[in-house]
């Protein structure tokens, strides 16, 4: 492999009936390529009638992608009746941040971002409060405010849409962002608006999560992350995680020790995403 | 302290209105009889008009528990507006347990026991099935059958009852008995009965739990401890934790992780009780 | 599959130097044999010029394991310089327990082997103490007592790997087994004897690590499992964990917390061993 | 306590050999200047011959600080041989960092700083890297570039020492400080002067633990926090913590992982030190 140009990585992810010779015709196909299979992921929902899910990392010399894909669509995919998906490492991804005033999961994507840990470009932040715009334009990063009232929210979620599809985003991450997105605007982004709830779901669904903990006493705090659907608190979760807690904790130091988890499990979440370790099946996931 | 008889630790759980002088009050009155404070926890809820909970290990020479026990009540626990209560080294708790099928909650009671972890003594093991029988009997346990039909259950929880009283019964430990007690037998047993609820609740409150948390697809599974009340799994909470989980996990992996956690939970919720380290104040627990 | 016979379930182990086409070769020739590939993991140290490891399972018919076996060797194995195992879920592992007188360990193993969680048979349990031979024989598990002292050592030692050999045992698992293995002994079980190590290695390598720990005032203790090897402490680890302590934790209370931990790393090892998910390479371990 | 003015915390901590009467002594001090206690945890290495440490929080009016001090000097330190120190709330205790050129433990103590969770001033902060000056200055901090180099090491020091001096600093905060400090700087604050350890100790003490845990194949990495003494890596430990690692992290991973670990131990040592939570008893410490 001596003077050869950098490779790109391609990363597929599919998904399709169960049966013998999915990853002899996948790794056949990519083998006759030349490619190089880094890694691969697979699970079985149930090997004699249920789903195949795969991840696999190829690396390879990709002059032609449109027709990479049409031969993969012919050779592989229409035989086994697979959906699929393919993303390239030199096709960055375009993320969106959306965010009201709370800073603690802004301050840590950023952070990671910056460190190297979040390979995407940052093309557009929205939010509906100034209060953070500071901590964006010190970086360079493009800081919308759109702020919403009962009698714009229409208007301004458009005004969104116009943003991320004038940016050409492929995903937005809500960081705290505490307005209920329209259906209008989560089906055009579909297993596409990542959001963090502040509670360990199903537990505690809705406000003030941290207050109906402390008054039941439970002995644990969490956060979840999950994919926005238009059924509230209810769409495929990706991560989640606890921290302990006692009777000495009292309601601000369940929110303070709340934020903690919540950027934890957001950027965990948001990183699989990037990584396109995450496939949906129904309301689940499958995180490889 | 030479040649001294071995002393009996005591320990006073109190709770009364917060204000000045607890303490002071509490340990002057202990100091003057010559007792050593071996350990103190306190816990306000708010310092000014709140209430003051606090566990006091006391080591002291007692001829005259009643005495000791009436001196505290005309010298402290009046002029303070206190509730409280005093457990002694040299009276071993006596507990009950109650189970069906399932063998992790009682194999890991058994073995803590055994090992010395648990300072208790164990007059009675109680069940609704023969299938664990043996488990105990060759520990010296005695084993009472009684199942549990459609037409027996009020006369068979009656046995149950007298066995307990019978034999002057602390506390019972439901390690998953599958039967839910009556009104009748709980309000005997306040915060005397602990449950291990086969949840993180207040998730997946209710039965089929591991369904349930695979069905919604979380990342994490649980368990909960918990004093048995008449509000069906809404006991005051001693201790929970978690486990994580992934796609991977298919119902029965869930079930078998969830073994693990619950009998950890359950052993640890049952350790806070022997060692008086639960207080229950309205619907949640203070654990020192 | 209508009315097939029940299919072996292969579980195949692979090194080999990482080149394009390995993933193609082998799931090729499993395909071509009508097998269904249940489960893939692999994992490369470096796709240029590293080594690739996979473990794969494989649902098909055998008649013939030899058979197979050596057409692998020629079609896939010599062309690609592998080195390879496999096994086949029809053939059940044959586990060795050898311990002294602590039984945490040994219960643990023992409970998890009753409910099903370990697929294996144990014909062996050899200690040098009597203490737990009521705990294996009410089980109907055979007890040898092989008491060790400084003159028959190396006599007891040839005892044990009579026995072994008699019961032609795949691997032993140390459940506190508190003598230390001569090289002769080691050298017969290559990456099959298992060991707990009371302690997080490498901090605290040797005896008496709680009190190590104790006295270093760490906030974490640890276990380690690892394959012995004839460097004291030092063969591969398979699995390792730790319990958060404080000064509130005396030296028996870490021996106490050591115990939980120790008997759950030993299980989660001795269970990753009988899936035939650990492969050794050099002093590390690939756990799948 | 109507319309008082805001009554001072003071946060005492003591440490005096075991015997009856110390709580009694210290609370009946305070309840006869009208204080409240607000919290208070004690511990006893040995109640008989041991010693007794506790840390008390008392809320009360202070008009005369010095002569507070000097009769708890007389009537209650004094007689029971104890050494303590007292801290008020009304005094912000001031940290300086030093930082090399890794951002990742600054910007937390700092975004922690901003969100209120770290109740310090930070007069100071010296770095002998440019790098860092940006995201200091930007949030007012005087920054201050000390470079270090072979010949001027002695008159760094003591020109950071100077400035800890001319700033009054209370304790130092090296947020991965890549210079060791002579024993001249660090005998000048003793327990006051807190480092991160980008390791589990004493595992892999010295450079490069990411490296060597790569290298043993362990699963668990760790950072730890201590009290800077001369004996390199061998001060009080403060705080500690771990993460799970596999085969598929390579060592650049690991030092992703361990810039989280770390982050998160060392913000908790400082928050403990500002809290006056912690006493060094020895080379070990007591952390209430």
């Amino acid at each position: 492999m001596q003077n050869s140009p950098v490779q790109t990585i391609a990363c597929l992810l599919i998904c399709c009936p169960d049966r013998p010779g999915i990853v002899a015709g996948v790794s056949v196909f990519f083998f006759q390529l030349g490619a190089n299979i880094l890694d691969a992921s697979q699970h079985s929902t149930d090997p004699r009638e249920g789903l195949f899910f795969m991840r696999m990392e190829i690396q390879l010399d990709i002059a032609d992608k449109a027709g990479l894909e049409q031969s993969f669509q012919e050779k592989v995919a229409t035989p086994l009746a697979m959906e699929w998906q393919i993303h390239y490492s030199d096709q960055r991804k375009k993320m969106a941040i959306m965010v009201s005033s709370y800073d603690h999961c802004l301050m840590e994507l950023l952070w990671r971002w910056r460190s190297g840990e979040l390979a995407v470009d940052i093309p557009v932040v929205i939010s509906n409060h100034t209060k953070l715009e500071k901590e964006c334009t010190s970086l360079g990063l493009p800081f919308h405010y759109l702020p919403v009232d009962a009698g714009n929210k229409a208007a301004q979620e458009q005004a969104a849409i116009d943003l991320l599809q004038q940016h050409d985003i492929d995903f937005t991450v809500l960081a705290r962002y505490m307005q209920i997105l329209s259906p209008r605007f989560v089906e055009q982004y579909p297993q596409r608006i990542i959001n963090i709830h502040h509670s360990f779901l199903p537990a505690f669904a809705g406000a003030r999560p941290y207050l109906n903990a402390y008054t039941r006493g439970v002995k644990l705090i969490g956060a979840t992350a999950h994919y926005v659907t238009n059924e509230l608190d209810e769409g495929p979760i990706i991560e989640q995680d606890v921290a302990r807690v006692s009777h000495k904790h009292a309601v601000d130091d369940l929110v303070m020790l709340g934020r903690d988890i919540e950027r934890q499990v957001l950027t965990r979440a948001v990183k699989a995403h990037i990584e396109n370790r995450v496939i949906v099946h129904g309301n689940k996931t499958i995180v490889f």
